[in-house]
C-alpha cells in the first residue's frame, strides 16, 4: 500500500522520528563522500502551481544526488487542471514516474491528486501545510538543541501570521512533545481546527501547545519562528494593513531578548527584511534561518527515501536472466549495447 | 545516415515491427530489474511548442531510465522562431545534443526541423500525425489480443473527429495490416490525402479501411477508439457546435455493445468524460487507456533506441586510451579525478 | 577560496590558457569516447532571465556528459528578485547545489549573485560581457588556424555593433596576446572603460587593438566576426534605424575579401541572415559560425570543471565508512540498499 505524505498528522511519533533519523543518516554520509543510489532508476515528478526555490532545488538536488531524476512540471507545462481532471492526470503520472510532489494553491488539489495516484505522493506545500518545511525545522532545531535539553525539552514560538507554516511547525512540535506557542494578533491566529489537532497531538505525546496575543508567552523560547506577513501569493495584503497587524510581532533584538539566553532564530524563507524580521536578527549568530533552508535537502533525501521504501525489489539472477533476453534482442537487430 | 520519426508511412512494417518488438523487449526487461543504459552519456532535447503530460513525462522518464538525459525546452525558452530560423537552430542543436523530439504547432515545423538537423527527430506530434502515439497503441492492443487473433486479424475503429490521432491509427493500422474504420460525421473524416495513403498501404499489407458515417461500420470491433472533439488547442470548437457534430459519435455503453464481446476501448488521453466517453466506459474493465498512456513510454524507450541505434562505437582500448591522456592534462593541473 | 567567471579581465593569461586546454583536452576525450565523470554527484543551477538557445543547451549537455546534472531556473520560476533579494537567493542556492551560472538582463545582478554565493558564479551574458562565448570563441579560431600561425600572430576584427560579445571578444584577444579590431559606427562603438581595458591588457601580453570606423582597418584580417544589430532583447532597434546604422558593416563576400586570403567568418548566433551577415557567408566553407555553437558545450565542458576544481575530496576509506554506517540505519528500518 503506496502511503503518502500530506500531512505531519497522518504519522506517528515513532513514524516521524524515522523520516527525521534516516533524514540525518543521509546527510551525513553525503558528506562524508558516499551518495547513497538509493533513488537509482527512479523519477519524481515535481508539479508546481506556483514559483518556488528552495522546495524547487532541494527536491532536484536530492534526486540527483541519490541517483535519480527529477521532472520539473511548472505552470502551465502539464494539462493538469486544464484539459484533463486531477484524478486522470494522476492516473496517468503513477506508470510514468515512481513518486509525485506538488505545490499546490488548495490543500484539496494535492489530497485529490493523492487520491488519484497509485504512486506516493508529497506535499511540497498547500494553503493549509507544509509537511516538508517542518521536517527540516526539526532537523535543524536538533542540529541546534540548548545544552542539555532535548528536543522535548524545547519551547517553540511562531510569531506573527498564522500561515501554513505555522501550523505545520505547530503539528510537528505537538507530534514529537515538545512545547509549541503561536504568538500572534487574533485576527491571524490558528483556528480552531488547527487547536484540536494541537490538543490530540499533545494527548499522546505530552507536549503542551498555546495560542495567545500575550507577549509574555515569548518568554523563555528556546526558538523563535517567524513567516512573512503578506499570506498567501494569490492574495496579498497590502504593506500599510499588514504593518498595522503585525508590527508587534516583528523579530528584532527586543523579541528575540524575550527567549533564553542562546535563543535561536528560525524562518521559512523567503523573509521580507525590515518586515517580519530586521537584518540585524536574520544575520546574526542566532540565526539558522540558512541552515534551515540547507536541510530542506536534508528533508527531501529522508522523505524521498522513506516514502519509495516499498518499491519492487530484484534478485540479481532475476536481473541477469532479464538483460541475457534484451541483449539477445538487441543482438537480433544489430544494436550494440 | 541519420533517419527521422516523422510519419510511420516513412517505414515499412518489417520496421514498424522492429520498433514495436524492440519497445516490448525493453519493457519487460525493466519490469524485470535490468534498466539497460542503451542511452548512456546521451542527450534528448524536448522542443514544446504547447503543453503536454503524457509526452513530456514519458520521454524524460525514458531518457533516464535507459541512463541519459532529456532536456525540456519549453515554449519561449528558446529561440526556435524567435530571434532564429528553425533551419539554424536546428544545425546548431545537432551538435549540442545526440536527438530531438519536437511538438509543434504546425506539421511543417517538424519537416523544417528534420530537414536542418542532423541528428535524428522525432515528432511527438504536429497537427498532420502523432506517430509515438500510434507505436504505442499498437502495443497495447497486441499486449490485449482477442482469444486466438493476429493483430492483422482485428477491426479497429476510430469513432468521432478525424484528428491528427485518426490519422496515425490509421496509418499504422494499415501499415501492419489490420482492419481500420474511421466512423465519423461527413465534415470531420478522414480526407483524400489520407485515403490515398491509407489505400497504398492496404495494397501492400493486405489490410482494409473504410472511411463512413453508417453506424453498422462499428460492427464486429475489437477495438473502438476515439478523442476529444474539440480539435486543435489553437482553435477549439464551441461546445455546444461540437456536442451537435459528435454526439451521436461517443463512446458509451451503446456503443461498446456494437463490437464483438470482449471489444476493448482506447483514448490518447486527455479525454473529455461525458463527452467523447462516457465514465462508465473509460474506467470499465474494457478500458485499455491508461495502460495506453502507460505504454506511451514503452514506445518512447524503443523509438529512442532504434533511432539512435547507429551511434559511434568506440573499443574498449580507444577509451582507455582516451581517458590516459585526458588525466595527464588534469594532473598538470592539479585537478582530482 | 571559490572564484567566480564574470568576465575574462579577472583571469591571467596562463589561467585563461588552462581554461582553453582543459576544455580541448575534455572535448578530444569525449569525442574519443571517455565521458570523464568529473562533475559526478554535483548539481550546476542555470538561472535564466532570458530565453536562450546555445548557452542552455550546452551546459545541460555538458554536466550530463559529465556524469552531473543541471537545473533550469527559467524567468518567473524561482523567487530571485521577486519575494527574494538576490543576496538571499545565493546565500540560499550555496547550500543546495555546487555551481551556478546566470545570464542576467544587467550586470550588476550577476555580480551581485557572486557576492552573494559561497559556491562559484558563472557569468552566462550579462548586458556587459559574454565571457563563456569568449572561451568558445578562441578555442574556434585555435582550431583554424592560418597555417605557421600562432593565435598571438592573428588579427580578428569584430565589424558592427560594439555588443557584449564584441567586448568579450576584445578582452580575451587583448588578454591572450592577438590583434584585435573593433570597426564600427562612432555611435556603437566600445567605449572608453573598454579601450582602458583593451589599453591594460595589450600593455601585459604584448597584443594590439584598435576601435575605428575606418573600413581599411578590416584589411588583413585572419578572422571576421560580427554580432546582430538590434542590440539588447529589452530595448530593440527597429530595423530601418539599424539598417542605416549598420548596412556598411554587413559580413559579405565584399568584407569577407578584404581579409587574408582563407579569412573565416565567425558570429556568436543568432544572426539575422540578410541583415548582419549573407546566407553566401554565413553558410559558406569560410563559416566556423557553427562549429563556434558546438564549442560553447567545448567550453562550458572546461569552466565547470575547473571552477569546482577545489572541491572537497574524500578518501576510499572514509566513503566506505559512510557507506556502512548508512547501511546500518537502513537495515534498521529495512530499507533495502
Amino acid at each position: 500500500m503506496k502511503k503518502d505524505f500530506l500531512t505531519v498528522n497522518d504519522f506517528t511519533k515513532e513514524e516521524l522520528t524515522d523520516i527525521i533519523r534516516l533524514s540525518v543518516a543521509i546527510k551525513k554520509s553525503i558528506s562524508s563522500g558516499y551518495n547513497p543510489p538509493l533513488m537509482k532508476g527512479m523519477t519524481l515528478g515535481m508539479i508546481f502551481q506556483q514559483s518556488s526555490t528552495r522546495t524547487r532545488c532541494s527536491f532536484e538536488t536530492a534526486m540527483e544526488q541519490l541517483g535519480g531524476h527529477a521532472q520539473y512540471l511548472g505552470p502551465g507545462m502539464i494539462q493538469l487542471g486544464g484539459h484533463e481532471t486531477i484524478e486522470d492526470t494522476g492516473r496517468v503520472l503513477s506508470g510514468l514516474m515512481d513518486i509525485v510532489m506538488a505545490r499546490v494553491i488548495e490543500h484539496k488539489t494535492v489530497v485529490s491528486l493523492a487520491d488519484a495516484c497509485t504512486i506516493p505522493v508529497i506535499n511540497a506545500m498547500s494553503d493549509y501545510t507544509h509537511p516538508t518545511q517542518a521536517i527540516a525545522d526539526v532537523i535543524t532545531m536538533m542540529e541546534h538543541l540548548p545544552a542539555g535539553k532535548r528536543f522535548e525539552d524545547c519551547k517553540i514560538v511562531f510569531t506573527g501570521d498564522g500561515t501554513q507554516v505555522c501550523a505545520s511547525l505547530g503539528f510537528i512540535c505537538s507530534k514529537l512533545g515538545a512545547h509549541f506557542v503561536h504568538y500572534g494578533p487574533k485576527s491571524a491566529q490558528l483556528n480552531e481546527d488547527h487547536k484540536k489537532i494541537l490538543e490530540e497531538n499533545c494527548r499522546l505525546s505530552g507536549g503542551t501547545w498555546e495560542v495567545t496575543d500575550d507577549r509574555s508567552a515569548v518568554k523563555g523560547a528556546d526558538f523563535i519562528y517567524t513567516d512573512v506577513w503578506y499570506g498567501l501569493y494569490e492574495n496579498e495584503m497590502p504593506k500599510d494593513e499588514r504593518v498595522k497587524l503585525f508590527g508587534d510581532y516583528q523579530v528584532n533584538r527586543d523579541m528575540m531578548q524575550l527567549g533564553n539566553l542562546g535563543c535561536k532564530f528560525l524562518h521559512c524563507l523567503p523573509c521580507t527584511r525590515g518586515e517580519d524580521v530586521t537584518d540585524e536578527v536574520a544575520d546574526s549568530a542566532a540565526s539558522l534561518c540558512w541552515e534551515e533552508a540547507w536541510n530542506r535537502l536534508t528533508a527531501m533525501r529522508g522523505l524521498l527515501v522513506y516514502f519509495t521504501r516499498e518499491k519492487k525489489q530484484f534478485s540479481e539472477i532475476a536481473r541477469a536472466a532479464a538483460k541475457a533476453e534484451l541483449e539477445s534482442v538487441l543482438d537480433s537487430m544489430g544494436i550494440a549495447h
